[in-house]
């Protein structure tokens, strides 16, 4: 049996060694049209930065380790230009010329290719995609004359190529066309993000596009002129699903290779994994793009034993992702208000903002968490979480529960390792449990940070709880201030009508809506607090495409 | 209503603000026998080394705070000495004498009692249990005179207290009973934090108990003195469950008070939560004892529910606990080997040694993993991990796996965030997810280190597959070696009968394995390879109590 692989990194190679350990027998041909065979693509980004000083790190294998130990053979520089699926034939290019290679099975995992808008091309522009393209990169920033850069695309590419570069001190500014970075998160929750970009020297622009690149000058829209001696053209990807479509594959809808649960394209003998390829979402079991590392290498892995006869469906894709920038690391997975919005999907949402770890013990700092919860199931649709530290360990957590179906409510049970370093007696995760179960349909009300603005014009009263001193460092305008411990004394001065409790988080407003429930009144807690709002606002107002 | 509370820590504190949050009419009172509430007791040993600067920060309430903010009423200094369940009434002694009081329900949150043996009395001694304790220690450690402390106990409050005094550069030695420190872990996990310890300067004894305690000198049954200006008695701790005991309630075996699940007593009006009372354990649904923060402080608020009369049933304990000692980070979770040999439950065991993050990345550092399974329903019995990185995080992915019932296989499945500074595109947990899918029964054979002695001497060949400059720096006794990468072209070298097959961590073994299986050999992967081969003869030859 012979299995031709098309590709030789993430989703390819993971197929191949697998296949290898599982058969013995197997003859196995990689055909990578690159020069350079599982390298590592997510260090990128690193190398340009200094972060990684030996470039030899993000190229541990290469064609002869693989036949050495795996009996792989691995073609670099030889492209595959189309697929005959009638004749189980691949034709292949390279210096020498094309050649026609017959298979038992072919598995795609071409990858993404960057989207490379004719607007950006330029002999100053560069994607971050390959080996080649961060040499280039690398050779650039390393010239006398480099001085400014700008990186067109803020996902996460986008905002690791700023970081890497204003790491090394260039003037660097980042384009993004949406109305905020890292889309990933909502807007109340990216603000430290973009704060901290711009603490560290990084100029944001969003909202805007490029209208012109002209020797060392982009334009945007606006009329903006950036000084560019380099421009990182990091606008997305797409699919390299060409050569699959050429040959007749059935493509879905978002352009990805369409695949059944067992990665089988509509051809039985052909196989298709990583970005090239389409996902099943966790949330709506329907076609989606998702390109990270975790499920290319696990999808090709499955392919392998796919092939072997070990069959198992794959499991659907909650697109878990996380980046950190400077000092902030930011997460997410499953689906954000935005996406629930835009689908119309019934969700309720919760923020909390607690301790990374005990706050008594050095070194804690708030984390920022969101829920977004279906209101009849309990189950938790997506999350994101933000800070310093911690972050990682919480959207994990969160990941697993919702892949497991533990409910919002059920995380108060969660038994998660305490100790002063590493957590609380109440895990962030715990919290975020017993504030979903307060603010269940029929508990606790809350509101929005988003929701706010028309319920104060329309005579709602906004009770700040939060101590004299908070308050008069800054407030929602309009607001008025009981601190939480005077309220009960105090209770007479709240007009008649709806409340609105705030404090800065939302813990101490908790125990204020509750005392003020229990004792007549119509009550709701801001959720997240002032924090929250505040966040919200800001990133609202940074860009004219959100009013 | 009136609820009284006795004991006004983790457990007692957590019900009665809670119960406050639910009902502004309830009566709340406080009885709590030391002269603190709501300290953070888990603080305690980190003040002591100077981690936390400020002691005001373990204490962050105080009966006014309590009284203001939810009208509690916090009675320090006021010991419960009865309980009269039949009169619904305690009685309680404080300075100006006894009185007594009725409530409506009762909730015992006391708390563990330190077993203080005869052994170790002495005006030296103190246990470590509460702020008296720890400023006690703490003067003693800022006499010019201390130089030597013996911390008597190898949990983790023993743990933590060495590495605190140890930290101020004290002459420290932790003297431990059993055969090994922080008995969670099984004795191969554990060398690593042995390790550690020895490195800082801790004498570490195991299997040793003391003697005699005189003046200066502890005494141990070897007839080994060690110089003591001070001594730590961490020898462990029992639920503090007399006045519960004297009052007729039901005690269990263990000695913690009997509860159902929803913590009430064999009182109707009578609760129990915290280090006092009984859990049920996770994996076996019989009670049990787990002294940790978290359970307490959940328990304390669901009781307040239960009296509110929103009940649910608690969910059974695991146990999740986590250490740090300098620079290593031990956790575990659910039921280890030990445990699971003693009790007779069929087990099968994995071991492996991922890096903390992309080994390409800077800082990434090798972790110690162990999984317990259940061989028939490949459920996860239990975890250990040990690192210097990212182990809270694992656990707590364990944590939730095992709670969730994700089997081990599953592991592999789970979409955790990946960023080279995070972790890997084949996260650890879904290496141990792969790791235990191929070793399930009727798959790849594999072995355990302690089981390798016995076979080697009947006959099974050892073979290394490490690199010849690796098997030269060190290898198992008799074992011959032929590096991976040659191992198809000299398979004739290997002798007929059995092959137990070894790398460094498994991982190498795995791909030797699977060839020589499929190449007719009777084989099997030495489980966590060299390392936790070395690892656990290095724990076993230190004490004298295994052999
Ligand atoms: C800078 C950067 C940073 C990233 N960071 C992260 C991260 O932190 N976390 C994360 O999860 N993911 C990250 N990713 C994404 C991750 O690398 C991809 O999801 C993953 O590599 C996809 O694997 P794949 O096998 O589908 O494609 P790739 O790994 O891209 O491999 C596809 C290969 O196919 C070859 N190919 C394409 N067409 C042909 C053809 N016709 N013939 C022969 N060869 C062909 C290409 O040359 C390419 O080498 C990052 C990507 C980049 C570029
Ligand atoms: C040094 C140290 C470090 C720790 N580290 C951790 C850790 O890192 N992680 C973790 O999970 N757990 C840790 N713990 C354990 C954790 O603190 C306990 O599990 C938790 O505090 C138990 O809560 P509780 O309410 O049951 O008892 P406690 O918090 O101990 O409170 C019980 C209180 O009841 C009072 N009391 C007892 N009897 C009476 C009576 N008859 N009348 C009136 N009052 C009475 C006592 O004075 C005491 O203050 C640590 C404990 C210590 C001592
Ligand atoms: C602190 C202590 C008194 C409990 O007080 P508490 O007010 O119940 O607890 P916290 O301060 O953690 O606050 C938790 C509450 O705030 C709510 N909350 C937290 N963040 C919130 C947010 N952003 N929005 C809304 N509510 C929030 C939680 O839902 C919870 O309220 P609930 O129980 O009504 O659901 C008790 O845990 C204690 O004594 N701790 C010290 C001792 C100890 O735990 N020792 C062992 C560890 S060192
Ligand atoms: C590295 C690569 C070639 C795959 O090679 P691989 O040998 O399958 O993968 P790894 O080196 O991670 O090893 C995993 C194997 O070792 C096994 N293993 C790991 N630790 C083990 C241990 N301690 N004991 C036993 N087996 C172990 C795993 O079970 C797995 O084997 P299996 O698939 O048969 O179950 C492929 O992932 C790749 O090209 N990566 C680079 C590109 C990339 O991923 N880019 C995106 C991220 S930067």
């Amino acid at each position: 049996m012979k299995t031709v692989i098309i590709g030789g990194v993430a989703g390819g190679m993971a197929a191949a060694t697998r296949l290898r350990r599982l058969d013995e027998t197997a003859e196995i041909v990689v055909f990578e049209a690159g020069r350079y065979v599982s390298f590592s693509n997510c260090g990128l980004p690193y190398f340009i930065g200094g972060v990684i000083e030996d470039r030899g790190k993000l190229l541990s294998h290469s064609p002869e380790s693989f036949r050495t130990r795996f009996q792989i053979d691995v073609n670099l520089e030889h492209e595959v230009v189309s697929i005959d699926p009638a004749a189980k034939e691949v034709t292949v290019r390279n210096s020498a010329g094309d050649s026609v290679h017959a298979y038992d099975q072919l598995i795609i995992a071409t990858g993404a290719l960057a989207n490379n808008p004719d607007v950006l091309q330029s002999d100053r522009t560069s994607s971050l995609r390959t080996i080649d393209d961060m040499d280039r990169i690398h050779a650039t920033l390393n010239e006398p004359s480099t001085r400014s850069v700008v990186v067109i695309g803020g996902g996460y590419i986008g905002l690791e190529a700023a970081e890497n570069i204003r790491r090394r001190s260039f003037t660097t500014t980042l384009v993004q066309r949406g109305p905020r970075i890292f889309p990933a998160l909502d807007p109340e929750m990216v603000a430290a993000l973009h704060d901290e970009l711009i603490a560290h020297g990084v100029t944001v622009i969003t909202g805007r596009q490029v209208r012109t690149v002209e020797s060392a000058t982009v334009t945007l829209d606006d009329g903006t002129e950036l000084e560019a001696d380099l421009i990182i053209d990091a606008t997305g990807v797409a699919p390299a699903s060409a050569v699959a479509e050429n040959a007749g594959l059935r493509i879905g809808d978002s352009g990805g290779i369409w695949v059944d649960a067992q990665h089988r394209t509509s051809d039985p003998f052909i196989f298709a994994v990583g970005d090239a390829a389409e996902k099943t979402d966790a949330i709506t079991g329907l076609p989606t793009l998702v390109a990270l590392a975790g499920l290319a290498n696990r999808h090709g892995r499955a392919t392998a034993d796919v092939i072997a006869g070990t069959t198992e469906d794959a499991v659907p894709a909650l697109g878990t992702s996380i980046i950190g920038v400077f000092g902030i690391t930011a997460a997410a997975t499953g689906w954000n208000e935005t996406r629930l919005r835009e689908g119309n999907r019934p969700h309720r949402i919760i923020h909390i903002h607690p301790p990374s770890h005990a706050s008594y013990y050095p070194g804690a700092s708030p984390l920022a968490m969101k829920l977004l919860i279906d209101p009849s199931t309990d189950l938790i649709l997506g999350a994101q979480v933000v800070g310093r530290d911690g972050v990682d360990k919480r959207i994990d957590v969160l990941s697993v529960a919702i892949s497991a179906g533990i409910t919002a409510s059920a995380l108060k049970n969660l038994e998660l390792a305490y100790a002063p370093q590493y957590g609380s007696a109440k895990d962030p995760i715990n919290l975020a449990g017993y504030v979903a179960e307060n603010t269940a349909p029929g508990q606790m009300r809350t509101v929005q940070w988003h929701e706010l603005d028309a319920l104060s014009r329309t005579g709602s009263t906004i009770l700040d709880v939060r101590t004299t001193e908070e308050f008069d460092k800054s407030h929602i305008p309009g607001a008025i201030n009981i601190p939480l411990d005077e309220i009960r004394d105090r209770a007479d001065e709240i007009p008649d009508g709806d409340v609105i409790v705030h404090c800065q988080v939302g813990q101490r407003g908790n125990t204020a809506t509750r005392i003020l429930a229990q004792t007549g009144h119509t009550v709701a807690n801001l959720d997240g607090g002032y924090l929250t709002w505040h966040a919200g606002i800001s990133q609202t107002s940074n860009s004219k495409e959100q009013s």
